[in-house]
């Protein structure tokens, strides 16, 4: 595909529409799992005792914003930011289990559960070899290092225009990639990381 | 490909072979297009206005040490660290250049031009809109500023064993993706990037 002489080619093309063309509401909260980080902790690791390796499955969502690629965010209660997404199911597949989260979190309540999400690639896999610490974009350094959790990020191809209901304890923002590029204060690693892990992407930014 | 269930499988799987199985040797040394960091500013800036966006294309090579992955960097002079590759020349497609400037800095010249270089899958695209200024993983901000250089990394799969050779006043290095992670201040923003652009692939690390 593309220029061969080294134009922008090359990298797949990824269509980005304008924001203007979505729609936002919001739904019932989603009741939260734990009161504390230090209860979270304790959930994932009783979980990983017994059922192993935790999978995550996370999409990235583009919109244009005064002609730069934005990425969808979620911020939980005036406080961090995630990806939406969550833990597949054991048995589940990254793509069901892709599409059942981002419908949890992101379509209107009316929605079947198959919303005509179009997972895309998977653009990026972080590693964690403990819940309280930092996750890598790499395999834990050593073998004796336990993988507990494996978050895989997938690029979702949005249509044209579409309805978004987000949970009433949640924001739904469209951030600038050169405002998350390398912040990992603000947005941790893995959403900082995102300008990389779409690098390879020719973004074709559709204005409003 | 690989496990639904989410295990390690669904990044395409890369062989990383052990280090040992590869031979090191050197050659004449290239000589310098330019005395000084201004020269070579002043030198791309030339080239700018006479024949427009600079493309370069780079190789990551990937070797395993001690059960980890390690990444290939070309050492100048002892001081700044680069990929093998370089400037496209007008009309040379990415994988002809590609493997042209590896061949020139990493094959033993006895080697034909086309050196049997399996150039894999297109990683990470960074721009400049400026030659003194950094690259950024996605194209400049708004229409106004000029893309001047855009650099294209490419996963380069190494065969399990061959012979390189470097030009005298370079060092072939292998560096651990740990230690290349998030150091911008040694190795530069795309290089202390590859971890990230690398991290959708399974690597099946074969040990020494």
């Amino acid at each position: 595909m593309g220029d061969e002489n080294g134009g922008v080619g090359d990298g797949e093309v990824v269509d980005v529409y304008p924001l203007n063309r979505y729609y936002f509401g919001s739904k019932e909260a989603i009741a939260d799992k734990d009161d504390s980080l230090a209860d979270r902790i304790q959930r994932l690791k009783s979980n990983y005792e017994a059922n192993g390796l935790r999978t995550c499955v996370e999409g990235v969502l583009l919109v244009e914003l005064l002609g730069h690629p934005h990425v969808l965010l979620l911020q939980v209660k005036n406080s961090f930011f995630r990806l939406p997404g969550g833990r597949l199911r054991p048995g589940e597949s990254v793509t069901e289990g892709l599409k059942r989260k981002l419908s949890n979190k992101l379509s209107p309540i009316e929605s079947s559960m198959n919303d005509n999400w179009q997972i895309g690639e998977c653009i990026g896999m972080w590693w964690r070899s403990s819940f309280d610490t930092l996750p890598y974009p790499y395999l834990p350094h050593n073998g004796r290092n336990p993988k507990q959790e494996c978050t895989k990020l997938f690029l979702v191809r949005l249509p044209i225009s579409r309805k978004f209901c987000v949970p009433k304890h949640m924001k739904l923002l469209a951030v600038p990639l050169f405002q998350v590029h390398d912040n990992c204060q603000t947005y941790g690693p893995v959403i900082s990381g995102i300008p990389h892990m779409l690098s390879k992407f020719s973004l074709n930014i559709i204005q409003g």
